[in-house]
């Protein structure tokens, strides 16, 4: 994707011993460029959500495995490695995904070659995230095209939570790469974007993306979507999610489930689009998932831009008031209309999934059962 | 209600010639006291939300029709300030009613008469609100005794949404003012504040009436309350509202139809509590509401704490990106478990306003049919 002319994905590799990514905890109000140079700064990245996004976790955790081996390609270090990168976040599969296929690539090489494998194995998660994205763009466009048609022109009206854009994946992104493919074969669209409380990544990096790809969109407060689709001017919602367990439950940023029960009643198409590496095949429902409890501050402060262009943290509550900050929720199955994969698109079922992905033909899953 | 062990109501009058209010858009970093001497005054306190939440709004409203009789009592002068204040805000109904009644009481009077007989008409509604707030705590009261019968000494958990509490009305409040008699009888409550985007009266207004009255709470984002209803977390809702048509539909702040679908879909008992000026027997439906839109920076800035204790509006969303601010949505009448009013609880449903609100004795309401 393009930032003011020039591309980027939103973690590339610098030589063969540092990574670059994009500081999204500063978006949207500088545009910053983080070199990580060890497990452990990717490990920072992910926990700070310097980097977030359930497919670009697992990217990162990738490169954090990559430039562990750089330093000390023993097992001991590679199981060092990993258990510090699976303790970031909780919630999103995608890591524990990303680090057994760089622990399975490694560990019957010879400690001399780990961190050669490592590099290009890293390089190859995100290569093929990329991919992955770009089919997940294609499936959707056709679902879009199908709801366009019935519009006559009129644009068609995208409710997305949270951001499941390009900045969540390497490229591309997830919920949003159906609006970028439309986009490109000139399909009008216009995007609801949910603001996204208490991290605003909806306000400050899905608008950011919009806006720099020139896909109209308006920011609303995450509570105003209902009240948008009782009054017939939400024509479909596509979010992503950081794990869909087997039975079709979804895990997503916190308040996707409010926006999934207004969808159901007005009728309103609810789609989830994800890579195949963000099923969770082991745990069969939503309830099993866990659930990352963060700090209170990301909901009591708030950082924006003073008049002088100057950032500021100010705290926004009643002093002395506690808050709590669960970051997901899972939306159940029965409320999703379908899935948007990289293999296309499926019902939110048990069945739907293994339609799509049978056993023994998972190509990037974990936990095959 | 107590501010730092005074009793405060939110309006007051001072002499004969103005009155005094808190100001609520200060809140909760500053605790401020505004004067108004004029109708103009009050439209403006009214129009940004120095005062806001339908009953006060009524009351403010009194007293602005009050003011304008000191200055000019004629006919023409009446329906000048009746016309002014009524534009303020379209949603909320008791703004129409105070004007009615207060243009009921006077239209019939000399000149001469009218500034006396509007002052002491607006402390009667004044009174008659603070009487009925005192009513709809007792019934309430009713519910949440029944409800902690069941938590065996657990703390009863509440939802609420926005702020219904002494600061929407003259004292006590609608929604809050069941939890405060509980919180004055012993019963052990916990109160999950929606912060309620964008102006955040949960976590400024709500947060800080409760704090002050020692009522365990905590501030939540608005997406979370799904979630801890999943999680068995909250045993009923109570929320205010700022108008109920006559099948039982309610306006109240954006955001509230996505908690009503939430309890319904986890059998959440949702209670909204009101005073009957609230409700609008002219119109049938609630998709026949008004709904207010307001300004977009209400969504893209906010103004909170510098660390020195300054004030500080930081712009918190993508640069250039447009924002949409619905204030209200409806929550259909089959989402609500009852209405709490101060003659009663009953059903969300004409029968059930009919039952406690016939025909013919209707103390206060407007549009008899």
């Amino acid at each position: 994707m393009k930032i003011n002319g020039r591309h980027y994905r939103t973690i590339w590799p610098v030589g063969d011993d540092a990574v670059e990514v994009i500081d999204q905890t500063k978006l949207p109000h500088r545009f910053e460029i983080l070199t990580l140079r060890s497990a452990a700064d990717c490990a920072r990245a992910i926990a700070t959500m310097i980097v977030r996004g359930a497919p670009l976790i697992g990217t990162t955790a990738a490169y954090g495995i990559a430039l562990a081996m750089r330093d000390n390609a023993s097992d001991a270090a590679l199981d060092r490695a990993h258990d510090l990168l699976l303790a970031t976040r909780p919630t999103a599969i995608n890591l524990r995904w990303a680090l057994k296929r760089m622990c399975d690539a490694l560990r019957n090489h010879p400690h001399a070659e780990r961190a050669a494998i490592a590099w290009r194995e890293a390089a190859a998660v995100c290569d093929e995230d990329v991919e992955t994205c770009r089919s997940i763009g294609e499936h959707g466009l056709k679902i879009l095209r199908e709801a366009a048609a019935k519009k006559h022109g009129a644009p068609l009206n995208i409710l997305t939570h949270c951001n499941a854009g390009w900045l969540a994946t390497v490229d591309w992104g997830t919920a949003l790469a159906p609006i970028y493919r439309a986009q490109d074969e000139g399909i009008a669209t216009h995007v609801w974007v949910d603001e996204t409380r208490p991290r605003n990544q909806g306000a400050s990096l899905t608008a950011f993306e919009l806006g720099a790809h020139g896909v109209p969109h308006t920011i609303i407060a995450d509570n105003a979507g209902g009240h948008y689709m009782q009054a017939g001017r939400v024509d479909l919602c596509i979010v992503g999610t950081d794990r869909v367990t087997a039975n079709g439950d979804v895990a997503n940023k916190i308040g996707t489930y409010l926006k999934a029960l207004a969808a159901k009643d007005n009728a309103v198409p609810f789609y989830v689009a994800l890579p195949s590496s963000t099923i969770d095949w082991q745990l069969h429902a939503g309830r099993d998932i866990p659930i990352e409890e963060r700090s209170a501050d990301e909901l009591l402060k708030m950082t924006g831009r003073l008049p002088d262009g100057g950032l500021a943290t100010v705290e926004i509550a009643a002093p002395g008031s506690p808050g709590a900050n669960p970051a997901f929720d899972v939306t159940p199955a029965r409320l999703v209309t379908g899935f948007i994969t990289e293999r296309g698109v499926c019902l939110a079922s048990e069945e739907g999934l293994r339609s799509l992905f049978p056993p023994g033909n998972r190509q990037s899953a974990i936990g095959n059962r």
